[in-house]
């Protein structure tokens, strides 16, 4: 196939020892686009290009970080993955941590190349989710829905494209961006459409914005991640990491099971070297198993078959 | 080729056993895809993105949806596909049923989080099809032959991309999408855009709005159904299912042929187990049609080709 | 690959024998297609959706044709395939009558389904390329400018994407639609951005507009196909038709090659039965040539490889 | 496969001999590229469209010049696989200098085709990156962070779709594209949104504008080609033409590694004929080792394995 196309492992569950230098550059990708992103989408001051401002930047470094760091990009779809038994809690946490500085680093920038931001100028600054950006008559609760109803699109859309199988491959990025704008396009006028705490989280500690409100959008994104989550599951199965799936799958104990979970590392009983990862397992138990049944139908088997 | 690409079987003319899980999660899909699909399509207020967010809306949903459901989230859809042979009619009922009951809950979804909006507040409501929205100065027929051209657009695409084969695979989402943005881009200011009987009946449901011209909307969707499944049989023959097909193809007598249409289960003496559907028992004939063939060319079969 | 992908050579420059049923369905796809797209693209009146609703409508129906007819949808585009040799001449003259007779169809559907629109109303009727939409202080050198580069432009998306190998498969029909997006987004307040003659003649047919620039735009859209099929041919070489092609490749007489060029059908001595076309010979000459290849290496064939 | 998607190393990082009929060809399509881009994308006046008609134009100028000259279309792409390896100095001199003689024949263009538009005309005229389209109170050094910013998010697409293994394919263009949409829809009202040398320098030639900022718009290019490259290198290492790379894969000595990062061409040792590239060489030595693998498992191989 010749690289063409994004395996739909790589996008959103992919990921790779703590130690390893891949590690380290997913943490650089996660910092470096949830900072473009956050710079970008906050200086969009215009009614007509605000959605697409941010729903195609988003896009564009999902794509740009999609075989690195699998392009989470937000707290929310981390934390969501880590929840469904996608990704371990330690990367969990280390991506978590990185969106966040990454989204205060594109405030500071949106600070630097504003005329006329500067930093701690409370409510009204560019990128702020706060009381200016909320629509009139619009209620707390009903804040809150919004914000559930539309990071549960773009959860469910993470999870249907870039982590089922057969997912949609090299589109996913597209389509996560496009439910940013669908969403934003409508959403924008009654809450800002954060649909991602590092969004919320990155201007408030800048310019000292919207602490009255922060907690509603985070919390919100936060139920939506565990309602996506709920529905994959149902639908799909947890992943591989859940411990509900690797006692049954593998066969482990609930300590080895939660211990998996948190560090990613299969026991060492299923490993042929420190560094493999529960796909690396899964995938060579598969390949084992697609041998045997091909023996056994007498056919000849092919090393790189596509 | 790793799962990353939907096989044109899968968008659209995809269907299991009533009984199996697969088809309870498929109604799910269906629900919740409209659903949002309606909440989000309704809220929209201004000209400039009106299109742009029901158009991405659906191919979003139609994205997150197509490889459990097929994606119909349209009655029309739906009714075009089973009087044209590639979907059930127990199936369709029970589709076009939670299509339906999803509106009505995206509505009910828009009562509650609008400001100012509540139940049973009449024409001119979010996302209601009524005299508020029809374009000055057009006549009900006028009315009635924009929605057919439009609808019609919209399930050709769906043909073209998501039934025939060779299709467009995972960009048959997106090309729906798209017509929708095309139509409703020109319609929308004349007809307000519909093109899907289960937006007309939620809001309609919720609100009360739209009663006088919500049967024009309708009746509109449906023969745009039956054109389009008209041309494609033309052009690309019945659907596996249709009757005048499944005749010919596997010798069904006029009650078995009625009897699959209706269930969407062949005749037992077809099936190895209970679950098999139409299109498992085609595609093991054609599979064993060519393994004989490869037989008589003495050439080596692969199991798993791509 | 499971059909889920355009063939670089379906896309705009496959055709069947004038007899078969595929072409006579071919035909019904023009017209249907430039029909539809010719009233969309003739409706939307404000400036924001002009450029989207014209390049979507055109996406979408190429997308619908693509895989029937090729989706020329455009006799400036059938008439440089024409010239390149990948269409042969009858066809062409079939393919640019029904494109035409669709886009009048179209005007003819503008003018019942918009209030106020009537038959013969002349200059400003809704899809005209008259002086009502010809920009302020353009002359007439700029306006036969002005629409050459921008047709240019679509042509050779077409070329580089549909034709040439390798393109870029189910991409082509979205990026020919972009490329018209982009033009009218900025030719459109000069010229109306027709890039189309049929979308010309449609239009003046019915309302009786811009008799005195049609040609203008006309004669743009023909320059335009030539150079656009020059460039291609200086690239990548001459189609499979023209005679300078045939006469090397297939070692025709000038006679042969001029007739092959006319009708579409290499001699009767090339061919296995009566409906194969220059593409089914090349093919099999290529298939031909493989096989030898093959068993000099003494590797194993394989029949359906991908 | 049927040649219907780029491979990943054709896109931004393909070249040929340069006394090959190719190289001359694909200067042609830089020149024709850059030079229908800059028109488009200097004629669209009004807010709404001005992103998108950039964006899309270099979209579907990417996808018509991808296979052949690899698409490059910015000086500043070019300078940026040039310093990290993956285009020969000699080759890159040549790319820029069409490029930005493109620039100029799309201005002259311009001046051309839009009323009231003249040679020399100064700041204002259409197309200019000058003092007229600064947004009110930004600083040079903020003019500068803004055209770094956005044109590091471009080269970073263009590497991480289009140069990495595995990339993006035929979404490449699209994707770099929308990148622009992107920065143009938020840093068009404060920079005007550049992001390409040649559409600074084509305009100041044609109509002496903007000589007092070209240099910031220039060097702020030219910076952010570094930083994009860096990273890069540091992610997925340099390209197989840089020195730190050549020394090591093939052992070159530094004169060797550097004449053949400046001519393109590999030491006459490693070439078959005096056409072979670097990218022939990698794969010549990839395929070998592959059958080598290939024969110690006692497997079959297969010629064109997809």
């Amino acid at each position: 196939m010749g690289g063409h196309a994004v395996d739909s492992d790589t996008v959103f569950s992919n990921y790779q020892a703590v130690t390893s230098k891949t590690f380290v550059v997913s943490l650089m990708c996660e910092f470096i686009g949830v900072m473009v992103f956050t710079f970008l989408g906050s200086t969009v001051s215009d009614k007509v290009f605000g959605p697409w401002v941010n729903g195609l930047a988003l896009a564009i470094w999902i794509y740009t970080a999609a075989n690195i760091s699998g392009g989470h990009l937000n707290p929310a779809v981390t934390f969501s993955t880590l929840i469904c038994g996608f990704y371990p809690l330690i990367h969990s946490i280390l991506y978590i941590f990185l969106q966040i500085v990454g989204a205060i680093f594109g405030a500071l920038l949106v600070a630097a190349l504003i005329p006329d931001a500067h930093v701690s100028m409370g409510d009204g600054a560019p990128g702020c989710f706060d009381n200016t950006v909320i629509g009139k008559g619009l209620t707390h609760s009903q804040l809150f829905g919004w914000e559930v109803v539309m990071t549960f699109t773009l959860i469910s859309v993470v999870y249907a494209c870039g982590v089922a199988k057969p997912g949609h491959g090299s589109f996913t990025p597209l389509v996560v961006g496009l439910s940013l704008v669908a969403c934003a396009g409508t959403g924008g006028k009654w809450t800002g459409a954060a649909l991602n705490p590092a969004r919320v989280i990155g201007p408030l500690a800048v310019f000292k914005c919207g602490n009255n409100v922060a907690y509603i959008y985070i919390l919100a994104h936060l139920l939506a991640a565990v309602l996506a989550c709920s529905i994959f599951a149902f639908v799909s199965g947890w992943g591989p990491l859940s411990p509900f799936q690797s006692m049954k799958q593998l066969g482990l104990s609930w300590n080895e099971a939660v211990l998996m979970w948190i560090t990613g590392s299969p026991p060492k009983r299923f490993q042929d070297n420190d560094e493999q990862n529960i796909t690396d397992v899964l995938a060579k138990q598969a390949k084992q198993q697609e041998r045997e049944e091909a023996e056994e139908d007498g056919l000849p088997v092919h090393k790189d078959q596509a």
